[in-house]
This record gives C-alpha cells, structure tokens and sequence, in this order.
C-alpha cells in the first residue's frame, strides 16, 4: 500500500514519518511481545511504562531538558491549554502578557477573558492581517508570564528569535512547530504543543513546564485541569491516551535517532522551505503572504495571480498526488505544509510542479 | 501475529474485537483510497466526515436514539466529566444528586466539591465496602440531575435495572458498560462513557446529551469545557481524537453488523458471564465479592482462599495466555474483566483454567 501514498501537505493531522506508520502497522496487533494491540495494553503495565518514559526521556535529551522541567501528556489539545493556564498561573490578580499574532493566539486571549482573568496585549500584529512577528516588544516585568504562538499556521508566519520579556517566562504555543528546531529553555516557563502537527497523532498535547513556574499555580480547580495533577502521576492520573504516546515515542526515536536531532532537523527543514520560498521570490506568478522576515518554515502561504488559477492549481496538483495545498479556509490561497515529516522528495515534487503549473499557465 | 494473541481480560484499555484491529492495521498505511494513513488525514477532509457521521449515525442506531440527543466526543477521559458535568449545569444555586457505589463515584463527587457546587449524596454503599448497588433510593425532585455510575470495574458492581428518579434527569457514568446492552433512553439525560473499555482505545469520550438539558448549560466557561462548544461544531472544534473516533466507528460496526446489535450483545454477554458466575457458586474454592444481585457482567471480581494461591493463579493464567486478572491494585484479589469484545472461547479458556487450578491446589 505504501507506494500509493500521496505526498501530504495538510496543517495538521499532517504527514508523519512512514517508518514509525510501517512500526505501528507491523506490531498492531502485538505489541513488544504482548500479545496485544497498543490499544488493547494496561496503561498500568510494564509495556506501556517504557513507551511512556522513553517518549519522556527523549524529549528530554531532544532539547537538553534538565530536571528543572516536567513532560506532561495532556488531552484536549491547545485549545484546553489556552483555558488551563490562565486557570493554574492567572490567581490573586495576577496578570499575563499576550502576543496577539493571529487566530490561535486570540483563542488563547479570549479564553482568559472568558474567566475573567488580568491580562494584556502588549502587541498584535492585527493592523496588517497578521503577516508578520511583532518586534521590539515591551513586556511587564510583573506579568506572570509572556504568551506567544510560535508558528501561525493559518497566515504562516514564525517567530525566529525569541523576545526579551525582562526575566518572565515566556509561555509558548508550539503546537505547529515544536521540535523543528532547538530551543534555548531558559526563556520558557511553559511550552505546549498539540501533537498533530509535528510529533503524533490528534488527541494529545505535550506540556513541557518548569518546576519553579508548576510551584505557583492554583490547586483549588478541578483535578483534571490542575498541571500538578499529570505532573504529580507521570500523567497518568487517569488513562493516558495511550496510542497517542506510543505514536510520540516512535517519532521521538526517529527523530533521535534517524534525523540525527534537531540541529540536523532544523537545516532540513530550512533547506525544504528554501526550495519552496526561492521558487516563489523569483517569479511574479506566485507570492508569499507573510513578510520575509516573519515567514513560517512550516507553513509555506502563498497566493496566485487571481482565485481560478489558485482553485486549478489546487486541483491538479491533487490529480499528480499532492495532497493538503488548500489555504485555510478562513484566508484561502494556497498553503504547503512542510512539517518534519514532510520529505525533501516531497518538497522537491511540489517544487517542479509549481513550476511546471507556471509555465503552462 | 495474531495466532500469538492472549486471551485479554483487562479492565481497559481491554481487549478490542479482533476484525477491527485487522482491519485498522491492513489499511494503516491508506485509509479508504487517501493515500494518508487515517493518523494524516484532515479532520475538515470529506474522509474524517464520514468516519464521524456513520459513528455518530451507528450509536443512534444502536441505542434508539431520536433527535432529542447529540452524540460527542469529547477528550479527558470521564475523569474531566466529573468536573465538566457540574461546571455545566450546577449554577444558579442548582443542585446534583449522587448515588456513591466507589471510586468512580466518590470521584465525580469529589469534583462537585471541588468547584463549590451544591450537591447531595441520596445513597451510598460504603457501609459495606460498596459491594451492592443501593436500592430504594429518595432523590430530590428538584435536583438538576441524578449521578449514577452504572458499573463499577473495581468492586465489580453494576445496575442491572435503573432507579425511579421523580422525574430527574438521570446522569450515567457507563463507562465500563456502555453498549454492553439496551437502554430505556427515555431515563437519561446524559451519558458519557470514556471508550477504553467497550468502544474504542483510551484517549475519547462518549457523550450522549439531552437537548433539552444543553439548553440549560452555563456557557460562561471556557470553551473547551462547555458541551455547547462540542455540539454546535458536531466535535471539531479544534482537532478532535481522530484515530479514537475511527476506531469507535469500527467498533459500533461491529457490534451493528456482526453481533447483530444491544439485545444479541447483552444476551452474550450473560452467557459468558454465567459461565464464570456458575462455577465460581458451584465452588467453596472461589468467592465473588460482590452481592449477587448486583454483580457485574463486565468485571468479574473474585478471591481465592489466601493471597499466595491468587498469586500463584495469577502467575499461572499468565503463564497459559490468559492476561489482566490481577485485581484492581487498591483491592487486590482476582478480576477478569469480560467486556464485548472478550470472546467466549476466552471466557471457557478462563473457566477451564479455574476447575484445573482448584483441582491441582
């Protein structure tokens, strides 16, 4: 079945690297000598203990963790932490900074209107629809943490340097592009990050967070919504969702141990995204939404000259076996998602046929 | 691989039937002509509608179920229903009843408690270490809801008929019983079931909600903890469990089109447990610990004359392919947790295997 798949360009659930698809399929219904399924297994066993804490123990050496930090499975994807953290970190008044840059980051500001919760907007990048990182931003120094979404999918823009936030923790949103690069950690208090674009399957979010910030947070909310309760349980206060760790440890490990890590992902990743982005700076035909210095290496956005082209594009590049290339449907356009997993063979068959669709255009 | 499969007497994640998992592996790779492994897709793709339309469509089908209800999914297990249920409908000074037969139970409580909301506990078993199911319960008529946990996996209990509650909605907590027979809908309000025991993998959760009990939901919560947010957008929206909705979907049709349905699934599910019941009574060797008109068919709990004999049997069942039947871990013992997928040909291995070990002992 593998030679008939398609080259996967969707945001997310998106591409994921098919030796861990072709791991999953070959043990699916034994798992390491079970005799069961992945989805059959105790979450309390010997088996599910070791998917659990090499996915832990590799996220750790991925981005040289030191014990400062918990790894935390949690369910209900980025949108519940946009709730969850304003719940544990926002008590007695305190307040958090927020980095409006477009539509995730209003659902993270929103939800802590929603609660009632202190909070500012110390810059957006609303005033030109989004297609740029905000700089030289200041930040309240008694803010109890600085959110940022590190990745826009949807306009496809990326912060690459981190701000100065004057020592307050920065607590990013990764969801789109967590572990496509390495990451200085002293800035983060917190990182959270669905895994559906870039580690795993839908249906898990990854929470990395620093003991010290953990210490603050508010335990007089419900046990599922505290940090403290997966911290405290090695996120197993209740039942994991144990396919979706599995499928996060195989990723891990190939990111570990086939990609050589993430220096060695991150030149990967620029080299796919310059192939695409080169193409697009020199011709007239197509262009990049985002501004040069904002543009996401994950999310390639880019329009055609006028709608009918953009539609006919999308379709024959479905009929050729490349798949995803729709914009989202709130901006349209086109939009090539090149998460990890997306193939340097994947990118250069997209590369030939924009070229191609160009000339017979 | 799977002629190496043991016979899987987990209390969940459990068993899954045989078919689904072969069909999930064979079509791992390129799920239904895509070219994308159903972990790829796009949850907005015309491949995912399908698959969460004909699950929604088959759990109407299976259990009767009108316009009156919306069928969710919703991650966090039913440990976040716990907290959610009360965040939902207990404002404005509403009140819940609970009915405490354990753990679970005691769970959901501790929850309402938690969040400040008022409630009462109408009946309780802990009397006698919640091994029945309470009868003749007074619920208040003024309550907003009335909580049961229709089977307990620990105590091994279950509600084999339910209460007259004066006209309140009931509210069921069927997670390790879902599906495993028909329901008089007309008693409940709500339903929710997280899957790993009967329908699915661990990582989702059922919830079959009255229309008319949503309408009187708090909206002033976040987002992803309102159930109106999960029933206007049919549970997208943000990524929903993929992989655990797929797998639901397979399940519901197996249980529709291969078991032929609730009434033919409960009729075999008496029948396995007759098979260990009986011998378990026709026995001084072994003890069900759970009164016998509140016994569970889905987790049959039981002891043995001392601890060193359930270990030995634990460690020999092991040892012939017959996995899971340690007790839970706060009661110790022995359980085997016999849900719809468990085959009968699994339940006479189990019962084989008890005559010949109370026979060598």
């Amino acid at each position: 079945m593998a030679d008939k798949r398609i080259f996967n360009f969707n945001a997310g659930p998106a591409a994921l690297p098919l030796p861990v698809l072709e791991e999953i399929q070959s043990s699916f219904l034994n798992f390491n000598g079970s005799g069961m399924s992945i989805t059959e297994i105790s979450h309390r066993s010997p088996w599910f203990d070791q998917v659990i804490n090499d996915a832990v123990d590799r996220t750790k050496r991925l981005l040289n963790l030191d014990d400062r930090y918990h790894v935390l499975f949690v369910q209900g994807g980025a949108s519940l932490q946009f709730a969850m953290a304003p719940m544990n970190f926002l008590t007695d008044g305190k307040s958090a900074d927020f980095v409006n840059t477009g539509t995730w980051s209003t659902k993270a500001i929103n939800e802590a209107k929603i609660l009632n919760k202190n909070h500012s907007v110390v810059a957006s990048s609303e005033d030109r629809n989004f297609c740029y990182i905000p700089k030289d931003i200041r930040f309240n120094p008694d803010a109890a943490y600085a959110h940022i979404t590190t990745n826009n999918t949807i306009k496809g823009t990326q912060w690459h340097t981190f701000p100065d936030t004057n020592g307050v923790p920065i607590m990013a949103d990764m969801s789109s592009d967590f572990m496509s690069r390495p990451l200085d950690m002293d800035k983060f208090g917190m990182i959270y990050a669905g895994a559906q674009k870039n580690i795993g399957p839908s249906g898990v979010c990854m929470v990395i967070i620093r003991k010290d910030l953990l210490e603050t947070a508010n335990n007089e909310i419900p046990s599922m919504l505290r940090y403290s309760t997966f911290a405290s349980k090695n996120s197993m206060y209740n039942t994991p969702p144990c396919f979706g760790i599995y499928t996060i440890q195989l990723v891990l490990k190939w990111l570990e141990e086939t990609m050589g890590g993430l220096e060695k992902m991150e030149a990967h990743n620029q080299a796919k995204g310059k192939l695409i982005y080169d193409l697009i700076d020199n011709s007239d035909f197509y262009r990049a939404t985002a501004d040069k210095d904002s543009r996401s290496l994950m999310n390639v956005t880019f329009r055609l000259p006028t709608e009918e082209l953009e539609k006919s594009f999308i379709e024959k590049a479905t009929a050729k076996g490349l798949g995803g290339l729709k914009g989202h449907r709130s901006v349209g356009g086109c939009r090539a998602s090149i998460y990890n997993a997306a193939t340097m063979e994947a990118v250069q068959a997209l590369v030939e046929f924009m070229e191609s669709f160009k000339k017979e255009s």
